[in-house]
C-alpha cells in the first residue's frame, strides 16, 4: 500500500522496522504508516456490488418456504437478499438488510421490539395488516409502513385475505455494527386491543398542510406510520406538474415525518420516484446505500457500468459512490421506483457528497 | 389603583410625595408605585370586545364601495372591521386587522410588499387569483392563501370570473406597534410573468407525507402558499374518524408550514375547525386574539358571557383571555370555522396560558 | 393622509362618501382607504424619543424614595424612566420598561412571579442578592441577572452590605399590550430555603465550551441566571484580540442562553459592548428598541441627529429605526455599554431590518 | 444458533432445506431463519475488548519512530492503538481510532483534509500548534483541539519548542465502514498565512455566556476549535461546587459546540471528568464506544469485570454495553479523565441505552 505522493505513507520494510512492528504488537499497537494509505483512501470503494433481484426468480422460492417451515419454527418466513460483498453481515447493500416475507390468510406473527428500525413495502396480496404500538394498519399493494426503532410490532393477514408478500427493509447490519441492538419478545406474544381506531395515525398525520392543533409528538420517527400508495402516486403527479424534475432522478419525493419535514426514521430514509414516459436520466454518484423496488412499470438502470433491466416488483441496489442512471422503457406509461436508504445516517453525520458524471453527455458506457 | 395586599403598591398621596412626583417628571421619570398595580395586573383584561360581523349586514356595503371609489383612487376597495375597543389602531381584535375586499372581473390590484404578514380567505365569487413572488394561485370559495411578510403580492379577478369578495387578515396593527412596518410599491406596478406553473407551490408542498427530495426552503413562512378547501375539509373528516376531538374545540386542525410542522407564518397562525352535528363545546379561555370566519353551517358562540348566532361567512372575534364556547346548530350537518390568530407571537414569546371553565358543567351563563 | 402615488389611497371626501362612512360605523366597520396610508407607512416612525437619563440627576431622587415610602407600602422603591412619547404605557422606549431600584442593607422584597420577563443590572452597592426559583445569587456592581417569565423571584440586601441601586429592565409594556400579563404574589411571601448552593446556576452553566453531561433544560430562557462582570469584561477583551469589530458597534457580544446559543430570554435580549480607546463608530439604524446603561468609561452617542454625552451609570435609549453612533471620549481607557432590547421579538417575528448611514463618511450631522 | 423460544428461529436442518438453501444462494438470497437469531441478538455483545495502554510502555516506542522513519516517508509518525478484537479495521475500540503522534521541534506535517473527523489531546511537550482552515492554535499539555470533517489541517512544533507527543482520535473506521471517506492533500502542501490572529477561534467562541453579536456559523461542528486545559479544569471545579455529581461518573462535563450546546463534532463527542479525592463510582453500562486518557492523577477502572490501574497519560477503552466504574486512588488529589466517544452517532440515531449495575451495591466483582 505504499504511495509515492507527498503526505502519503511510503515506507519500505526493513529488518529493523519489522522488529519494531513486532514490539508494537506486544502492546496492542501498530505503526500507522503500515496501514495509513489503506484506512485513508482517496475515495470510498464500496465492498457491496450492484445486484438485481428478479421477483420472477424469487417469488416461487418465497412461496416454497411456506411448505418448508412453519411460522412458529421460523419466527418469520423470510428470504433475505444477500449481497455477494456483504454475506458476513447478511446485508443487501452497505448496512441495509432486505427480505421478502410471505404470510397466508389467518396467520399472525408474534409481537416483538428491537433497536433496529424497519419498514415494509407491500408487493402483493390483500388483507395484510401491521400493528405498531397498538395502532393497527391495513395494507394493500405498494403501501409503505414503518415499524420504528423500539416499537412493539406484529404482522398478520386477515382470514379472508389472500397470500401476501412484502419487502422488509431494516438497518439490522448497521445497528449490529454499532453494537446497539436489543431484541425483546412481547410478554403477551400478541399486543392487546388498544382502542385506537384502525389507521388512526395516517388519518391524523397524513393530511396536506394540516395538523391536529393539540398534537404532541417528540419521538425520533414519523407518527404517520403508513403511507398509502394512492395519495403517494397522486402527489408525484401533482409535483410533476410543478417542476422540471431532477436530471438524475426525474420526479423524486421523500416520504417525510410530518412533524419535522425530515426523514421518516432516524436511520432509514425512503422515497418514491416517478420516471416520466421515455425519461432517461443522467448519471451521478453519491455516498449512501440504496435499495430500490420497482413499484410500477418497467425500465433499466445502469449501475457501476452494468445495465440491469427491471420490471414491477424487482429489487436492485446501488452501493455507495457508484455511478447510476435510470430509464423508463415505456414511451406511454410512467414508471415508479420505491427506494429506502441510509441517508439519515450519511447526512446526519455530515458525510453526504455528490458528483455528476461529466462524460458522454452524462451517460455511462456499459460493459458489453 | 391602591391595593391593600402584601407585595402590591398602597401609597397614599401626600403633599410631600406630590412634590416629589413633580421633581421626577422633570427628569422624564416617575415613581413606580403610582402605576405598579396598573401595569402589573393580576390577569389580562382585554380592551377588545367580542363582536359578530354579519355578512348579511356588510355585503351590500362592500359592494357599494365599487360604485363609490375606483381601485386606482382607493388602492384597494376594502371595508375593514373596527373593534370598538381598538379604533385607535384599526384592529378587529387585539393587534389583528381584518377587512372585506371586493374585486370585479377584469380588475387587478397593484403589486406591493410590506413587513406585515397577510392572508386571504375567499368568501364568494370565481376567477380570483393572487400572485406571490411570481407564483400565481387560482382561488375558489373557502380557499386560504398566504401573502407573507416581505413578499411581492398582487390580486386580481379573471375577466371571465364573477364578483369576488374575500376576507383579508393582517398583523398590521402589531407590526406598527412594534415600529417595524415598511411598505414598497412594486417598481413595475405589476409582477412579471415568472414562468412558474400556476399553483406550483401547492402542488409541490401540499402533499401528505411526501416532499420534494431536493427541496430547500429557509424562509420564516410556509412555501405552501395556498391551502384549498376540499383537501382541508377532507382532512378534518379523516381526522374526525381518528380522534375524540377537543372538549373545547371539537375537531381542530392548524394549517401548517410543511417544512417545520409549525405555524404558517411567523406572526399569524390559522386553523380550520369542524363542529360535529349537534356538538356543543365547553368553555375555556387562553391568551391570544382570534378572528373566526364561518366556513360552513350555522351555530352560535358564547364569548365573554354573550351569545352570538352565526351562519356561513359571518365573522366574529374572541379577545385574549375571554371565555368562549361554540355550538353547531344543526343536528345533521357539520359546521366549520376558519380562524386566524396571533398564536405564533403568543407561543413564541412564552406567553400562552389556558384555563378551563369549571362551573356549570363547563358552560357560561349567558347575559339575558 | 392622501398620497398621489399609484398603489396608495387618494380619495377625496364627498358628501356621499361621508354618508357611507357613517353607515359603516353602525356595523363596527370603516373604509380602508381612509386609514390605509396611515396604517401602512413607508417606514417606521417611532413615537419614542431619544433620551439620556443622567445618574447624577436621578441618584438623589432614588435615594429620597427611601425616606418617602416604606417597601411595604410601595411594593418596591423604584423610580421608572418615562419616555416622553410613551407615558401612556410607562415605557422607557418602545415596549420596554426601565426603573432604578434602591434597597437598604437588611431589606427584603416580597417574592412574586409574573408573565413579564425581567433583568437587573447592578449600579452600585454591595451585598445585594436575587433568588430565582430557589436559586440564590450574590450580586456585585455591573453583574447582570435574569428573572425570567413565570419564575418566582425576590431581591434583598444582606445586613452587612451597603445601599444598593440597580436598574430593572422589563417587557411589562409589551406583555400588557399583548394582553398576556399575569401577576402572583408568592403564597409564603418569601421563597423557602431550597438547598441549592449559592450561585449554582452560574457555576453550572457559565463555563466556556463545557456543559454538564447529564444536563436537561427545556425552558425558554437561559439557565445561567447570573452573568458576572469580570468574566464578561474578560471575554470582551479576548474577543477584541480576535476581531476587527463592527464599524457600528465596536466589540459587541450578546449575553446568550448556553443551551441554544441564542438570546437569554424569549422577549428580551442583552449585550455588552466595548468601545476601544478613541473609537468612534459609524451610524446605522435598525428595527427594535434599545436601552443602554454605561457600564464603564465616558463618551457620547448621536441618536436621531442629537448628541448625548454620557458617563458611567448613565442610561439612554435608541428608538426603533433611529440613526445612532457611539464614541469613546477617552484615548486611553475603553468604554463599555450594557444594553437590553426587544431583539428576540423583532428577530423572532421576522421583523429585523438594518441600514447603514451612507452620507458624511457614516456620521450624522448633529443639530446645533 | 437455534433457540427454543416463541418468536425466535428454531429450524432443524433437513436434506430438503439444505437443497432449498442451495437454490437460494443461486439468487444471492438466503433463508432468514438460518441467521435470524445471530443478527437479532438479545443484547449487544461487543467484539472489542477492554484494554489499558500504559504510557510508560508506549512512550519509548513512540520516540523510537523518530529514528526509524522520516516524516516525509511516514506521512505522520504515529503509533496507533490496536484493539485485539478490531485489528481488521485498525480501531482502538468500536469504530474509533486512536494513535500517539510525535513531532520534533521545527517539524511540520503536510496539510490535508478528509471526511473523517479528528481531535488531538496533548500529552507532553511545548511549542506544538495546529492550523485548521487557516486558524492557527498554540497547544500545551492537556489542551484539546478539533480538526473536523472536511477541514484543511496541519500540525507542527515551533523550532524553539520541545518534543511533543499527543493522542490523535478519529472516526476513520466508522467513516470507512459507512463507505464515505475521502482524502485530499492540500494543493500547496502547507496552508497559506491566513491573516487570522493566533487562537482567534477560542478567543471568539470560548467565552462563558457571551457570543459575538454578529456571529454566523452553520457548519456541523464547533467553531471553538481549541479547548484549553486551564479553563476546563476550572469549570470542573466550579461545577463540582454546584452539584452532587453522577454516581457513575462523578463530575462529568461535555465539551460542547457553543452554537448548539451539543457535541463538538457530528460523529465524535468528548468530555472531561473529575473524580473527587477518594471517589469510587458505581457501575453502569450503556451503548457507545469510549476511549479515555488520564489527564490528571491516578486510579483504577473496572471494565467488564477486569480491573485496570491507571496513571497520568495512560489510555484505556470501554466497549459498548460493557459494565464500568472508576476510582480515584488518591485521598487528597482529584483525578481527571479525558474521554472521546461516538455518542453523537449513538444518540443521533436513537440508539442510546443505559443500565445501572444493581448488585453488590453497584460494584462489579473483579476476576482474580
Amino acid at each position: 500500500m505504499r504511495e509515492n505522493i507527498i503526505g502519503r505513507a511510503n515506507v519500505e520494510d526493513t529488518p529493523e522496522l519489522k522488529a519494531y512492528y513486532k514490539d508494537l504488537e506486544r502492546y496492542e499497537a501498530g505503526a500507522l504508516w503500515t496501514v495509513a494509505n489503506k484506512i485513508e483512501p482517496w475515495a470510498p470503494q464500496s465492498v457491496s456490488v450492484p445486484v438485481l433481484w428478479r421477483y420472477n426468480d424469487l417469488r416461487e422460492h418465497v412461496l416454497r418456504s411456506v411448505e418448508l417451515v412453519s411460522p412458529e419454527k421460523a419466527g418469520r418466513r423470510v428470504i433475505y437478499l444477500n449481497n455477494p460483498g456483504r454475506r458476513d453481515v447478511s446485508a443487501a447493500v452497505g448496512w441495509l438488510y432486505s427480505g421478502l416475507q410471505v404470510m397466508h390468510p389467518g396467520e399472525v406473527a408474534t409481537a416483538h421490539a428491537h433497536s433496529a428500525s424497519a419498514l415494509r413495502f407491500i408487493m402483493e396480496g390483500s388483507g395484510a395488516y401491521t400493528i405498531v404500538d397498538g395502532h393497527k394498519m391495513t395494507l394493500g399493494a405498494r403501501d409503505f409502513v414503518l415499524t420504528p426503532n423500539g416499537t412493539w410490532h406484529e404482522h398478520g393477514v386477515d382470514g379472508n385475505g389472500s397470500v401476501c408478500i412484502w419487502q422488509d427493509g431494516l438497518d439490522i447490519p448497521l445497528v449490529n455494527a454499532l453494537e446497539a441492538n436489543f431484541f425483546v419478545v412481547h410478554p403477551k406474544i400478541q399486543q392487546d386491543e388498544s382502542g385506537y381506531p384502525v389507521d388512526d395515525m395516517t388519518r391524523t398525520w397524513g393530511n396536506p398542510g394540516l395538523r391536529p392543533a393539540d398534537s404532541k409528538w417528540s419521538k425520533g420517527y414519523s407518527p404517520m406510520f403508513k403511507y398509502e400508495w394512492e395519495p403517494t402516486y397522486d402527489s408525484l403527479r401533482k409535483y410533476a406538474a410543478a417542476t422540471d424534475g431532477s436530471p438524475y432522478d426525474g420526479i423524486l419525493m421523500n416520504y417525510v415525518n410530518p412533524i419535522t419535514g425530515g426523514h421518516v426514521m432516524q436511520t432509514i430514509g425512503a422515497s418514491m420516484q416517478l420516471l416520466r414516459p421515455g425519461e432517461k436520466t443522467k448519471s451521478h454518484r453519491h455516498t449512501g446505500s440504496f435499495i430500490y423496488q420497482v413499484a410500477k412499470g418497467r425500465g433499466y438502470s445502469v449501475i457501476g457500468g452494468k445495465r440491469f433491466e427491471w420490471e414491477e416488483r424487482d429489487i436492485f441496489c446501488v452501493p455507495s459512490w457508484a455511478w447510476h442512471e435510470h430509464g423508463n422503457a415505456s414511451e406511454s406509461e410512467d414508471a415508479c421506483l420505491f427506494c429506502f436508504n441510509d441517508l439519515p445516517v450519511i447526512e446526519g453525520l455530515g458525510l453526504y457528497r455528490e458528483e455528476a458524471y461529466g462524460d458522454n453527455a452524462g451517460h455511462q458506457s456499459v460493459a458489453a
